[in-house]
């Protein structure tokens, strides 16, 4: 019997029959406040790290180790097994065990760090960003064992558990950098992400990157009065604001030579399976707080927020902003921009092509600075690529229906690990946009929590079956 | 013999005679700290009104009373001397007798507060601006007096010298509106102003005047995520932005239609003038603290700053201006506009244009609100106004050379004055840029003092020989 043939049921079964006990399990590690923003708690994250170390061990990952990151940062978690056979693929799974603050007196219904299960849902900060994700792997591996009589997983599986994402992730990348070598995989799975809809179950393809500047722009040496010079001098906030309206074109495409080339565009097939989800507008404007879309001409709302990149002002500012007015023209003004980035384009050409362009539109008698800061780059794995076709099938076989295709239009620190790696990057989760990441009542649904389970359970088999390290180089 | 046929020896003779009683009497009133924007300094604002009231008494003003203003504010001084002459003019002088806030420690050479006179130059707070202007009125009707032989001017001749100028004049509008009949004039002569250079002595013509507004737009509820939203919705910093750079076209004329509705557009015989200065633009950049110059084609600097109208932009905020970055669309942003004004421009009508055209321009989904603060209107007296062509006079025989014409860009509460009171405004000033109002080691110069005197000692029996009221209406 093939991997791939290992009936569904026994997966099912195991799963019903653990099930108490994992989610038991779960309970304990959200109890644990391991909020990584709160200086107060950095014990509650290294008791987070301790924690899941011991349980990757007693679930049977004979390498299980907390990794400290520089600069007194806070743990990661590192855990590994190997298949033990010849020429199997290495799977990177890719989690947080740090949460988000959480006090009952933000308006929770329940204590945050006291999980509480409700008509089938389980609220805790953490539930579902991101211990539910990370920890659905356990239980998962174990199906994955039991459906197919191994003794150890079908891949060689390695798990990275940060402790920091919630804060930035100030000490991520130099500890893959460090550790690339242990970390070296074929295929890096993100569980931090999720799903379209409960009942529309998707995987997402690939995240944009992100590359953003403060330019600030120099006019008078003090802020003059505008009654003496103003009309006869150039404006620096006038030159920031102009630099802003000219960074779009009248079809909100982004007028910076040189700033789409290597755009990896849109398949009709991706447009196609774009269209096919029940996006509803009225809908998603009530998500973005938002009365009216707009964007590059020629895209919808999901292609624009997905595949396109984008140039967005974040901040400006400049002269005189209290109470009342100022008669000056001011000295200077800055400007925040950040730009998402799509595969294909090279964050360093971006910032080249930013920086030539501003300065071609620099009014004679302002001088300017540009600073760009670090940048994360954009991943996207081809809808034809063997691992997502894996990934795909074995969420097909845990929701029983069709799975659809998404992106995210956000950008992660986890995306470097396809960089760092040279591995493509898949992204496995069951969460729900109604689930409350970084807000109040945070929660996972426990039918989800299972096709998550599930969907890992058949995920190890189906990789080893249908892709070989020689796939490795797509 | 006339009035205008006295010799100007005589003037010359009397002034030379009392020189140094006035600047002895001008060195006391001096060194009062009467800083208005000082609420410690109350007591010395209204010391320094009780001694101008006391001097112009002195002078001989029949009528020289304190004027309290509403509010708890500081006091304007009035004063009055009827010439006695039935159909004589009636002239009513502007000035300001409280003064910028300064203190040895910001870098003064002297005590700004102990006058002292080095090379003929007056050093102290208020000795340009505007004490020294103001003073400089009582030993000039004296020599008036005396070289004409009359015991009242020859016109009826009113003081209004406010307290409150240095910190934005709150009260002065109802002061004169409360006042209006006590002022009534034929003709406002203001004293708080200055010429182009000491050896190039001008007399300004007009002011422009001064709206602002605050513009706000608002976009989604609170910032939004940028990765997960940025390039689908309207952004109102981009908005903000994007409103600013269509203020002006190409030429940079102001692009909002109906702007330029009514604008006296300056007659050749000015350009030729302003052209006559001696204007040199890096001398001029130097002053505006600028590289460039930048303004309406079409026309000079001096054109620019002070006859055409314009629009910049005081402030611009919105998003995050923090350290590093925050990927968002932000909420809300900002605009704080002001528009100068020439003569020919209604400030109601500038308003309306302006809201009017944001109400086009504003993106559909984001709402903008539009706040309009007072205005002060633009003033300017023709060329061959005959007031202003005794006053052009009276400078030419105290300078004893050709006076040019200069414009002042900036805008005064003065201004209003020609409104409340119906009644062409002239500027007599002596001061020079080099003076250090509101800077460092103010001064002023004591020869150009003497020609103050000597001018106010012509302008009245000029006036009252050229003008009669039934020019009141020109």
């Amino acid at each position: 019997m093939s991997t791939t043939e290992t009936p569904d049921s026994v997966v099912r079964a195991y799963i019903a029959q653990h099930r108490a006990a994992f989610l038991d399990n779960l309970a304990d590690w959200l109890r644990i406040p391991s909020v990584s923003a709160d200086p107060d708690r950095e014990g509650e994250v290294r008791r987070s790290a301790d924690w899941l170390t011991a349980k990757l061990k007693e679930t049977g990952f004979p390498v299980a180790e907390v990794w400290e990151t520089a600069d007194g940062g806070l743990p990661a978690v590192f855990a590994e097994w190997p298949s033990g056979d010849a020429g199997a693929p290495t799977v990177l799974v890719y989690g947080h065990h740090d949460v988000q603050p959480a006090a009952r007196e933000d308006g929770w219904d329940t204590d945050p760090f006291e999980p509480t299960v409700v008509d089938g849902r389980m609220y805790a900060r953490g539930a579902a960003d991101d211990k539910g994700q990370v920890f659905f792997h356990t239980l998962g591996v174990r199906a994955h064992l039991a459906a197919t009589g191994r003794t150890a997983p079908a891949v060689n599986l390695k798990l990275l558990i940060e402790g920091e994402e919630e804060s930035g992730s100030p000490n991520f990348s130099d500890l893959i950098r460090r550790h690339a070598d242990r970390l070296a995989a074929d295929v890096v799975v993100i569980s931090d992400t999720g799903m379209w809809a409960a009942d529309t179950p998707t995987v997402c393809t690939g995240m944009r990157g992100l590359a953003d500047a403060e330019i600030s722009f120099y006019g008078p040496d003090t802020d003059i009065h505008s009654g003496s010079f103003g009309g006869a001098v150039p404006n620096p906030a006038d030159e920031a604001a102009r630099l802003v309206a000219a960074l779009h074109d009248a079809d909100r495409r982004v007028a910076i030579p040189g700033f789409y080339d290597g755009v990896i565009e849109l398949t009709e097939r991706e447009r196609e399976l774009f269209a096919e989800l029940p996006f509803d507008e009225d809908t998603w404007l009530g998500v973005a707080k938002s009365r009216a879309t707009q964007g590059e001409a020629g895209f919808s709302t999901l292609e624009r927020i997905w595949a396109r990149p984008t140039a967005e002002v974040n901040g400006i500012w400049g002269g005189y902003t209290g109470p009342g007015g100022k008669t000056i023209v001011p000295a200077e003004a800055h400007l925040k921009l950040s730009f998402r980035m799509v595969a294909g384009q090279d964050a360093d050409k971006v910032r080249q092509a930013v920086a030539d362009w501003v300065a071609t539109q620099v009014t004679p008698g302002i001088r300017h600075e540009i600073e760009f800061r670090g940048s994360t780059r954009p991943c996207l794995t081809p809808l034809d690529h063997p691992a997502l076709q894996s990934l795909a099938r074995s969420m097909g076989r845990a929701f029983e229906q069709k799975i659809g295709f998404t992106r995210e239009g956000g950008s992660g620190p986890a995306a470097e690990l396809q960089d760092v790696l040279g591995a493509p990057v898949l992204f496995l989760g069951i969460s729900i946009p109604s689930d409350g990441w970084h807000s109040i009542n945070e929660k996972v649904e426990l039918a989800l929590l299972d096709k998550g389970v599930e969907a890992a359970a058949y995920l190890w088999a189906d990789l080893a079956a249908h892709w070989n390290t020689s796939n490795a180089a797509n």
